[in-house]
């Protein structure tokens, strides 16, 4: 591969390839005693070291060797984001088969729909979706074995899974005696399924190379900035694009890895943080606007916590500006997708930045970010033609490099290539600084008489209100206007709010024809496997909706 | 190429090639306005940003085309850091010819040699070589003309030279209009030659692949930790192994660029580094002696200023405190080679190390460091052996990584492999940390008795002596002990020592069988092409030399 123009001069470098087993090595070679902390299923919390995590792995690597697991094969896990995890990422991976990552919070029909897919060879699972498992077991056709990922004295007295094995009981059985093949580095290494809305899951088939580029790109200073000096607790499961990179990138930078298990409300992550002296973390926004309702409501500190990321949908301005002013944390937005591995945009501010007032930082710092070195962007119109780069043309976003997908697993996904560039799907800005900003995704946009109204705009603005919790604007049938934006909103327990001052509190802060025609007030909105607010819910829920009359505005 | 073992399932990721051009290309895309500042050879100081560049390094693209430059061909350069240095970096790279950085402090006979061996098709220099070109271009038989980077109001009105043509006006004849290629990533970008100390220099062939991933790995927190805030000035010449990849670095990683040109004096750059806000540099010791020489008599301060990477020799720990204790600049070792694009390793403390002592944390800090993520290193005896990770034992260092050669170019400096590790030359220590600490260069050490003496060692307890400039310590034939230690010093201006005060300053510093049996005062140390102090000349100078008694040791 990468024959493109041949110069007739090849330069003189080892071929040595770009393998994920190189980065747990790394981490027990250079951090050995730079510690791996779990909140177990179990309840307890449990502490390592990388240099035991490689130990282990390598146990591991020979119990699937064991198994009969070949180069290439997937092998599936259904876990939350723990050390025995974590072995498997290596283990699995660095042995050459396939580490296939497995949504829990999708429905049972779509997980068992996955697992046939992707052809799992072997389950590993967390004691907490025993059930699951069984419920769907009967139906995955490739499945020889589960893998219960706890010790003996939590191995189940009965089940009705055909072959159930215990994890640590099987890396007893084997040796840490296991040297890491030399793959080629464009073999398969890890596979992700995108829980689309509408369709069949579709696979992302990362590979060594693309791991490795994606894991350099993303602790440089200007993106995540990962070192040896940070405490890393990735919020985001370790089942969802491999939790942004950070099981790949934290060892890489040698940083002490906090890894949250399954208990996610705000009083845990709280305790982790101050326990662990936590430094960066990432998550979706809901989660942290858990921990900050938390930190609140004890009037507590951050004794050591400086950064999140945040991604997966865009953070309200209202949370960042709390986490800044209230507790001196730096919220960084940014933005990827299953399909690039998945981060491709980060929201650095650069030293050129600093002068500016307060208010434009806080501007930029809403944006999506710079495309991170290795990824370029452009924006085109719908007939494919390239627009400006002037923060206001709103374009189709398309994205290229090497930790970008050229096509879904097994070619089940539909063409998705336009002149090898891959289109997001969504519908962004692009300033001349190239910072990125989403307006919607494209399937989201509001169709006003011609005109792109952005939902995303209309629901930050919602939530900057001090009453609203939640909100998604959808558009709906009109009569004239083809579309016309509804707002549903979730309010805040114990807060009183009616329609007329929510539209008051749009004054001055979008064109008027931008106004939501209704507003509709609803106990909870509809959240997806993957934290977002579910908008194809929320468009069949209010399908047959129709605006009573001529809507507020002159 | 990279077949190792092939796995069944090929990742679904882009082919998207690792090119140089693609680091240019970011820099204007991203930090269009950020500066590039440069002291130029005509005197003055110049000022463009990163997006007047990339314009330029089109223009020239275009004029190699022009001149019947092709694919794969090499071109030479002589010259100081400067934006037309930068601009050919990229130009000549990234349209697919071979950027060939020659070190104008090379004898002549050397410099022509080496334009010989490398086949350069033109020249670039700087208005300073103009005579050594005349000089020496009757003997470059493939070179079809010159190019005195320089505007028209600089050429000189008379030359030897064949073709000499004026960098802006090659410049002004050609359009921005270019598209760089879609090269293979393995193609040959860059060729520095080392200029070994006996044989002919010997010429390392990069590829862009290994110049990514080398960028990639530079920039990290735990190396140089390069970002948009940083203001970086590399005083290492981009003549000597690419700056140490800072030219590509510092541009991925959108920094602020100042290039002093040919002015490496304390007075120079410290003005620089005041005038321009610098926050990071990189360059070997003398040139930091001098700086700190020159502060320390203004009795001034930095204002910006916060790292230094030193390379090219070890760092005197003295210059490593007075930094550090005196200016609050951390001083930061790192290590490379030629060979190896140059960097292998860097000195970062950890989160780990923050609770130890003042004096542990700079023991620490006069090792060379740990190795950098894509680089391995081990250490063997002399038949081959592994040796132990124990911060004792001393071995022959080789090291293996994408971004280290695999042979010379041409096949010319002999066979260098063993078994797909690189031998570096030099003797070390590996920490159980991985810390690496150079005991010596394999031709330098000193073999007293069937013992090694580490000349390095010796050197550095010397140059802690107040009144100690330089000190280099060499093996002398000893009839008893086959060699034993002769330390060669250059004194301070101004400064009184002796034989027996300096020897009583190694007092409880070393073991009392590795103290010089003797100590030689001379005007001045003899400095190589690239800074570093010459050994393989002391040695000529001293081959006669006969210790007079036993020495002063018991």
């Amino acid at each position: 591969m990468f024959q493109f123009s041949l110069s007739p001069v090849e330069g003189q470098m080892m071929a040595d390839p770009l393998l994920i087993s190189s980065i747990i090595q790394y981490a027990d070679r250079y951090h050995q005693d730079t510690e791996i902390i779990s909140r177990r299923v179990e309840g307890d919390i449990h502490r390592y070291t990388y240099r035991d995590c490689h130990k282990r792995a390598r146990k591991m690597a020979n119990a699937l060797a064991a198994l009969g697991v070949h180069a290439g094969e997937r092998i599936g896990t259904l876990a939350w984001n723990g050390y025995r995890h974590l072995e498997l990422y290596y283990a699995i991976s660095g042995s050459g088969s396939v580490m296939h990552t497995i949504n829990p919070r999708l429905h049972a029909d779509q997980i068992a729909y996955i697992i046939n897919h992707a052809e799992d060879q072997y389950l590993f699972f967390d004691i907490t979706f025993l059930s699951l498992v069984e419920s769907i077991a009967p139906r995955c056709k490739d499945v020889k074995g589960f893998v219960m990922l706890c010790g003996g004295e939590h191995m189940p007295a009965t089940t009705t899974l055909p072959n159930l094995l215990c994890y640590e009981a099987l890396l007893d059985q084997h040796s840490d005696d296991y040297a890491w093949p030399a793959l080629n580095e464009t073999a398969a290494s890890s596979l992700c399924y995108t829980s689309g809305t509408t369709g069949n899951p579709k696979g992302a088939l990362y590979s060594h190379r693309s791991t490795l580029l994606h894991s350099y790109a993303t602790v440089q200073p200007n993106a995540f900035g990962l070192s040896s000096r940070e405490v890393v607790m990735p919020v985001v499961p370790m089942f969802h694009v491999n939790a942004w990179g950070l099981p790949y990138s934290a060892p890489m930078a040698g940083a002490k890895l906090v890894l949250p298990g399954p208990l996610l409300n705000g009083n845990a992550l709280f305790e982790l943080i101050e326990d662990e002296g936590v430094t960066f973390a990432a998550g979706v926004p809901t989660v942290w606007l858990g921990v900050l309702d938390h930190v609140d409501k004890l009037g507590a500190r951050f004794s050591t916590f400086k950064r999140i990321v945040i991604g997966g949908s865009a953070c309200p301005p209202a949370l960042m500006k709390a986490y800044r002013e209230r507790h001196g944390v730096d919220v960084i937005h940014a933005w990827g997708m299953t399909e690039m591995s998945p981060v491709g945009a980060v929201c650095a501010l650069h030293r050129r930045h600093d002068p500016l007032e307060h208010d434009k930082q806080q501007r930029l710092r809403e944006k999506q970010g710079q495309a991170i070195f290795g990824i370029r962007m452009k924006i085109v119109g719908d007939r494919g033609e390239d627009l400006p780069w002037d923060g206001k043309t709103r374009g189709n976003l398309l994205v290229k490099g090497p930790w970008v997908l050229n096509g879904y697993f097994k070619g089940e996904g539909g063409e998705m290539q336009q002149d090898g560039w891959f289109p997001t799907g969504d519908v962004v800005t692009l300033d001349s600084d190239g910072y990125m900003q989403i307006a919607d995704r494209s399937k989201d946009v509001i169709k006003s008489g011609g005109e792109w109204i952005g939902s995303i705009d209309l629901e930050n603005i919602a939530m900057a209100h001090p009453a609203v919790q939640q909100a998604a604007c959808i558009g709906v049938y009109h009569p004239k206007w083809d579309e016309r934006p509804l707002l549903v909103v979730e309010k805040r327990a114990g807060t009183a709010l009616d329609k007329e001052s929510l539209l008051a509190f749009y004054e001055g802060k979008v064109a008027k024809w931008w106004l939501p025609d209704d507003i509709v007030f609803v106990d909870a909105l509809p959240i997806g496997a993957t934290g977002k607010v579910l908008k194809s819910e929320i468009r069949k829920q209010f399908k047959d909706f129709r605006f009573s009359a001529e809507p507020v505005r002159n």
